[in-house]
């Protein structure tokens, strides 16, 4: 989406020297807009793991231009050295974010596309159009959620006859965890670019404040009008008819339809029931559980550190300062996702189209899937 | 309560000099402990203005000290003079918070106490017998709402064998926020000083943090052991059977039980309705609004400065510092307050006992109010 006028990618190889990725370095946002020059496959695993990129699809991405520089800087006296070199660089890759799932199969599918090939100079090119390929699907993706969940905010617009719709959502599914558009957002940039009136409250999305940092900077440099709230306000916004509808991301989705999100995205969807607003989720199929059923039982919630909820850090006079909020000696806990059960949530919107949050709705537009 | 093992209550008379009113400075809370003497009126408008104190019960009680301050300082040449000054003082203390009740109904006791008196002395003598008298009142009324309210963890400790209580509270309304006790923390006071296991889930209650600057502070202060946690966990928690009750206070409860209450407590309410987790309201009956019948649609919501939102202070380096967590041009909205609806209430807890939070509930504890 765009920054300040221009469009750009979260990643992309740079236009002087294709054998430079280049990223946006989401550490510093929104205070400060910083491209970074990746190099060489250290630099990748410690964008990665350090985050200076996040966000399912967009590390997936960055694991497959990872292999495209793996492969550039691979030795060629001989294709055993070389293969060898590729696989150390795949563990180190795949070692950076334990848990992430995309990044395991973006390595992989760079090491099948290779292997298919001969030539050290043939299996590099191979690597390249595997890794824009990557990038191009998971925009795709993205852009067809936006595609389908657009028809969802049109209706809303009409039946407002024409009046500013208001979308509420939590944390950032943005186009900065993809590689563009987004899951959440991509149906309201397509509104907008539409000129379809939206606005979006913005949850902060605390203790890490994903919403305030990115959504709101990425909302802002593409000009969707937008007003960050505590995640405290959003019941009350929903009780005074100022919320239209509810659109999330999800971190993975049971075929039940039960999602796990960011930590207090359950809060919001009992809300949106208690007031009958709609409440979607965004995602690509890639981020379907295929085996588990009941998400409050079976998904495992990852508990972060507690200095994320004791110390915030922000600008302070063209810096970057970290505050503490609490006693120094109280202790904290910082689960980072909850589950919103399917009977809360109104519909899905994936690359397919959209589908009732449900074990049928799913399996209706995931035959293949039908075991 | 307790502060470092001393007994404290917000708002006294100096031992040393009984013509200074002393306080505890809350702005600097949690990071530095500061009693501050208030030796004239302007001194006292200054701490209720510019929040040295803060919470209904405490800004009553302060501003009936604060006629007893005035009534010290008047001239003593002749009753007109005396009785001029009296009132210039209650305008001054009654203009700097215009919407607090309690401020109001203090500082017009205080000219009514002492228009039942002749004589400077005696007037002064009454003064200050009636500010005692108006913070006495509070803490004994918070104080029964403890002993009323620990029966409901005394029940629910013996259904679960002694094993720790765990409750979740939202915002500030500890004993800072009153004389002594407070309302949603006096029963957790009462259980623990009696010795039963408990545990308080700190929502750290965005955006001005009084959970995780006020309330952690109190709870560690008194020894009772505590959690601060983002205002988004809650729902988790109580998914996973973590939370055993909910305890709030509450800014105006209507006679039909609908409870205005820190902006968030309407979230919190329906994830306990969600889970069968009981949410109790703990409120002394000045907070009773015995006109009003429906509280999303007749209670005014105050908006407060965007800033609040925006930027955060915390400690740093032994210095306090703001810093910015948003775009520094996004908008943001900061409504203070929500309405739970009685619906999502289980019982409201009172100086009197506990009961319904409906009008037949309120009106059988209180026959007197029955129109």
């Amino acid at each position: 989406m765009n920054v300040d006028g221009k469009h750009y990618r979260t990643i992309w190889l740079s236009e002087t020297d294709e054998r430079v990725v280049q990223i946006i370095d989401q550490r510093p946002l929104p205070h400060q807009f910083i491209i970074e020059d990746l190099t060489n496959v250290s630099e990748v695993a410690r964008a990665i793991k350090d985050m200076h990129i996040r966000g399912a699809g967009l590390v997936g991405a960055t694991a497959g231009y990872g292999m495209f520089i793996a492969a550039l800087h691979a030795p060629q006296n001989s294709p055993i050295a070389f293969n060898a070199q590729l696989g150390e660089d795949a563990k180190i890759l795949m070692a950076t974010r334990p848990t992430a799932v995309n990044l395991e199969w973006a390595v992989k599918r760079q090491l099948a596309a290779m292997a298919e090939v001969d030539g050290f100079a043939k299996k590099i090119q191979v690597a390249k159009t595997t890794a824009q390929a990557i990038a191009d699907e998971d925009a795709e993706f993205c852009r067809r959620i936006g595609e389908h969940g657009v028809s969802l905010i049109e209706q809303i617009s009409q039946r407002k006859s024409g009046e500013t719709v208001n979308i509420l959502t939590h944390c950032n599914a943005g186009w900065l965890a993809f590689v563009d558009y987004g899951t959440a957002t991509a149906p309201v940039y397509a509104a907008h670019d539409k000129g379809i009136p939206v606005h979006v409250w913005v949850d902060e999305t605390r203790p890490r404040n994903q919403g305030a940092r990115l959504t709101a900077w990425e909302l802002g440099q593409h000009g969707v009008p937008h007003t960050v709230i505590a995640d405290n306000v959003g019941g009350h916004l929903m009780q005074h008819g100022q919320v239209d509808l509810v659109i999330t991301g999800t971190d993975r989705t049971l075929y039940t339809g039960d999602v796990a999100n960011k930590i207090g995205t359950y809060l919001k969807a009992l809300a949106a029931k208690d007031n009958d607003v709609p409440f979607y989720v965004g995602l690509p199929s890639s981020t379907f559980d295929w085996e588990k059923r009941d998400g409050i039982k079976e998904i495992p919630i990852e508990q972060r550190d507690a200095t994320e909820v004791k110390y915030i850090a922000g600008a302070h006079e063209g810096d970057t300062k970290t505050v503490l909020l609490t006693p120094e000696d109280s202790p904290a806990v910082n689960y980072a996702f909850d589950v919103t059960p399917a009977r809360l949530v109104t519909a899905l919107i994936t690359e397919r189209g959209i589908c009732e949050a449900s074990e049928a709705g799913i399996m209706g537009l995931y035959p293949e899937k039908r075991s």
